[in-house]
């Protein structure tokens, strides 16, 4: 019954970075996150620098991922290399585990004699799975705590957490890793996967992160789950091929995906995670009073006005 | 590359419930979920009553749920109600959110002359949004804390949030809860959501839980997002109807879905929880030392031995 109108309210809880404009105020005494984005001044947006940005093309649509070059920098120059050499055209979505990943790469990655050649990129690559010292980075604090580190937080858009001097990308839905073998260094990213469900929080600083999907999450999630054990693909045809794979960079700039990114060491940033923390409306008459780092979405928009 | 070999680490780690059997070793130290659970005494796997049994039959498949009667009593018995005279049947999903809920119900349920009539089930309900006191229940209390609650834990199979003397079912990967509009007496039953994304927890204590899916959330999860605001699908054609909707009990049991539930509060359970919050071995070096109350799935297992 009247689900709609539930529904509307539940989404201003929600929060979903996805769906920012879509919320239905209904008498809020807490802002909702529509009325704070619309305030939000021009600056307070973020366009990321295209030379991080991979556009995943999918027969489904377009995957907009952010490479994290400030964690794991040996990665994403190779994750670069392997885009421009066209290693990912034609690769496939090779496995969908319910509420855990979406990965993709060579379904004969397994196999030395079939498998695809990395060409120029490494085969292996140091482990960067936290950072220690380097240089300094941003860090918006969240106030709640974690169950799994003693500090999170936000920093140019990625959910950090850190204990001591060590940080690292949390395990987030739509957190992107490397997949590898045992070795610690046998990663190369080559093989990536996405978290689409609850945040397997154990993988953090055991797989290096190499960014983050800000666009394309519903296509990625909502994948026929795999029928093997592990959700791989039972049969070939159930695999998703990848069209292709490339760098906003090498996209002449009026073919480039509209994108921005609020900022998450804004004022309108702080203000949408206050709002949810303590949302109070005809609704939600009982305050969370807390919030967890990756129930945290962060808002992105289209600049360009066209779809 | 060699992303199986990786990914039966990274499952072993990830404990889905639905995937207990598929879990690779690989020489670990910690034991596997799939060691441990085929150590696990029979009297360590629960039946669940079939009062409590949904079957929600779909296009692909089908999803059982477990009601909790315990928990939200009326609720309980105004779905049972829904289900025994037939309301669901032919009722669609109508929304689905990335990272947040697949619903289900009548799409016409808002517009009083065109929805679908509750039969004998009552329309408004006291709210059932978390419990004070009330009969003694069973509590596996989790050692790690939570963002949310002072204690977490498991009763019975489901996860549980509590502070002093109100508890209540947390909003995790799976939960079923009960749609309502503004007034929080008015829910009913009729139109039910399950969570397909990172636990929303600033839900809980403002709406009541249903139940659980316990098998199923591998369809209700990959069904594709919405176009229109939060996750409503644009045509009516993208909506999935369901089948028809039937208790357990009242299946000839000889039809009935085989399927079992580890007991929260077994020492199989207990041991499962630790192996994941510590669990370390070739591929996972640096143990969480930490879990999460949402990132424990509770296995299941179908006794009859046939598919």
């Amino acid at each position: 019954m009247l689900a709609r109108t539930c529904l509307a309210l539940a989404l201003a809880c929600a929060l979903p970075a996805s769906a920012m404009a879509a919320d239905a105020p209904a008498k809020p005494h807490t802002p909702t996150p529509k009325e704070l984005l619309a305030k939000a001044a021009p600056a307070e947006w973020r366009t990321p620098d295209p030379q991080n940005l991979v556009y995943m093309d999918l027969p489904q649509g377009r995957v907009v991922i952010e490479l994290a070059p400030d964690w794991s920098p040996l990665h994403a120059a190779n994750i670069r290399t392997l885009i421009r050499e066209h290693y990912f055209d034609g690769t496939q979505v090779i496995r969908v585990q319910d509420n855990f990943v979406t990965q993709w790469g060579d379904p004969d990655g397994d196999d030395k004699k079939k498998a695809k050649s990395l060409g120029t990129a490494k085969e292996t690559l140091p482990p960067e799975f936290t950072r220690k010292g380097g240089k300094p980075y941003p860090f918006t604090r969240l106030p709640d705590g974690d169950v799994y580190a003693p500090e999170v937080g936000f920093s140019d858009g990625f959910p950090v957490a850190r204990d001591k001097g060590e940080a690292w990308i949390a395990h987030c839905y739509g957190t992107v890793g490397v997949a590898r073998d045992i070795g610690a260094d046998t990663g190369n990213g080559s093989s990536l996967y996405a978290i689409i469900g609850q945040a397997p929080r154990n993988l953090d600083r055991n797989l290096a992160v190499a960014g983050k999907v800000i666009k394309g999450m519903d296509l990625l999630a909502a994948y026929p789950r795999g029928g093997e054990p592990m959700g791989f693909y039972d049969k070939p045809e159930q695999r998703v091929t990848i069209k292709q794979v490339r760098l906003a960079a090498d996209v002449p700039v009026a073919e480039r995906t509209s994108i921005q990114v609020l900022r998450t060491d804004s004022t309108t940033f702080a203000a949408l995670v206050e709002a949810k923390r303590n949302r109070k409306d005809a609704f939600y008459t009982r305050p969370a009073g807390k919030i967890d780092l990756c129930n945290i979405g962060v808002p992105s928009r289209n600049p360009s006005g066209k779809p």
